[in-house]
């Protein structure tokens, strides 16, 4: 008897998880181990009166996350997401991290605990320790051993089939090969590490950084500095990962794609961060203008800048992060944005 | 009796030369270890009709290069180089390295044993076992111990004092230290790392990932393709730097302003690399574009790719460095630009 083959179940459905799906939906179709029907969850919406998860099924197209690119016809959209999950081996989160306590309390009890995920969600939460990483929530509640996909793969570019690459961070290595064989194509290359919390971690703090830039960007200041801005913060966030983890965690992995190439892509790109960018020309607070230009998007780096500022003002380490700490008062406090780069000419990396 | 003070002689007065000048004028002033006089070698030229080392002692400007920004009244321009070092404690070469075995052959002799020197120079040159280290030049010809100064600091931006940073390389820390009292100011912070080799090489091997992203540019490929090849760049630097260094070094160094913030601020200027970001739109050779564009400067990286594919080639490790090849085979051997990504599709990196 042929061994059973692997069920994989895609969690969410807006842009990323769209652009993923094209990838699983045809790397399935050519690996014997995995189920050649893949189910995403999708959160049920009308579109032009007609429902997203019929339009999927019937077109192969998300119209409203991802037009303009056909899914292959074996990625069946599902919009009960305890149906969708029923069974699956794999599952592949790609929800923003605000939804995650709500699927997790959906899905409880529903997924095998032999079951792996993986997700791809940069940001942290609220929790005991004062942090929380989105994987410990859906371990804790869920059961089930986490892996984390981050790097510089944006989904327009993803399913564009422009060259990417990832970084997947598994805890159980073999468990990160497996990812890497369900994601893999010639132009999505994935390395595999054991520092997945590292990884996890670079997502969610490459906001604060971001933040920094756009705030040098907002003033005219010059390429050097916006370059110390990135370098200290990536330093920034190698110190912080060590001391958050307690454990051994290696420079290379800031080296991979979702540490120094994530890092990168959101300080350069133009599009985004207009918020900040904006910021130190006007008059207005930050959360004014986020609500004025982000269409009720949250604007990621405003909540992580916080979360980290309290865990860091609780173990009594500000004076060793100058960058996320002068980020956060910019933000909160009312510290002028030109402070973003005085804060730096003390920093502990130039002692 | 007091003990004597360092006389520092600044060899070479094009822009950044003139930039560390102003710094350099105002730092002895303040530190009784150094000579308040700073020499300042001039490559004699008439600037209308006058002598621009007369220009820059009389206005205290060098008109020429460095327009528009004061120098110290206690900088002297000295048009005679073998004058200028005489009796010279510290050394600071900021000249192009072609210049390099012409002001060494002067200056042979001239120079005490005891001396100090500090390069600002990106580049590497032919030597013995296929490529050599400017800064090993220096000490195989005057035979006094040198140290590299390397990073993301432009002069245009150095001069008008915006935040900068740097990093001095020195076999012999505390040399590196000193320079770091002589060169230091609150918008211009350096650290101090024992890895001088690989310091040096950051400066020249960046010059070929460079020319890897206008490539890109140039057929307007995606921000994460670039960040990739940032990326991968990066990390084919250390892997050469290892294997030409034949000894420990330090993954961290990279992450000092000489490699990360260095790479990126040459990878996103704009002005700079027009010739190999023209190149994948035009039919002509780079080294037809870099005598059409450039006005007599030499396309630094194209000569590096050529020493480092030699060397490579040589010990057979072609293989190791998919990027390096792919831009010298773009700029000698006629391979399409395109090449520059499908080329990582197989890099080492992620096996």
């Amino acid at each position: 008897m042929a061994a059973a083959t692997l069920k994989v179940c895609i969690v969410g459905s807006w842009n990323w998880g769209s652009a993923i799906a094209k990838i699983i939906g045809t790397n399935v179709k050519n690996q014997q181990k995995f189920t050649s029907t893949v189910k995403m969850w999708v959160s049920e919406e009308a579109v032009n009166g007609r429902k997203l998860t019929d339009i999927i099924n019937h077109y192969h197209e998300n119209v409203k996350y991802l037009p303009g690119h056909k899914l292959p016809e074996n990625v069946v959209a599902v919009p009960n997401l305890s149906e969708a999950v029923q069974g699956a081996d794999l599952l592949v989160f790609t929800t923003p991290h605000k939804f995650i306590h709500k699927i997790c309390n959906e899905i409880t009890g529903r997924v095998p605990k032999k079951a792996l995920g993986i997700i791809h969600t940069e940001g942290i939460d609220k929790g005991p320790g004062g942090l929380m990483l989105i994987s410990d929530i859906i371990r804790e509640k869920i059961g089930i051993d986490v892996s984390v996909l981050m790097g510089a793969n944006t989904a327009r570019e993803v399913v564009a089939g422009e060259f990417c690459e990832a970084t997947i961070g598994s805890k159980v290595i073999q468990n990160g090969i497996l990812f890497k064989e369900l994601l893999q194509t010639p132009n999505f290359c994935i390395t595999v590490v054991d520092d997945a919390d590292a990884v996890e971690l670079c997502g969610a703090l490459k906001h604060i950084v971001a933040m920094g830039t756009t705030f040098c960007d907002g003033l005219h200041c010059g390429n050097n500095s916006k370059a110390a801005i990135i370098r200290l913060g990536l330093v920034e966030m190698i110190t912080f990962t060590r001391i958050f983890c307690k454990s051994q965690v290696s420079t290379a992995t800031f080296l991979e794609s979702c540490g120094l190439a994530n890092l990168i892509t959101t300080c350069y790109r133009r599009s985004d961060c207009k918020v900040s960018k904006t910021f130190p020309r006007t008059g207005k607070t930050i959360e004014k203008l986020e609500k004025e230009l982000l269409n009720g998007q949250a604007l990621q780096g405003l909540e992580t800048s916080a979360l980290v500022y309290q865990f860091l003002k609780h173990k009594r380490l500000l004076a060793k992060f100058p960058l996320f700490i002068t980020v956060y008062r910019i933000c909160y406090e009312g510290t002028p944005p030109t402070e973003i780069l005085t804060c730096l000419q003390s920093h502990p990396a130039h002692l």
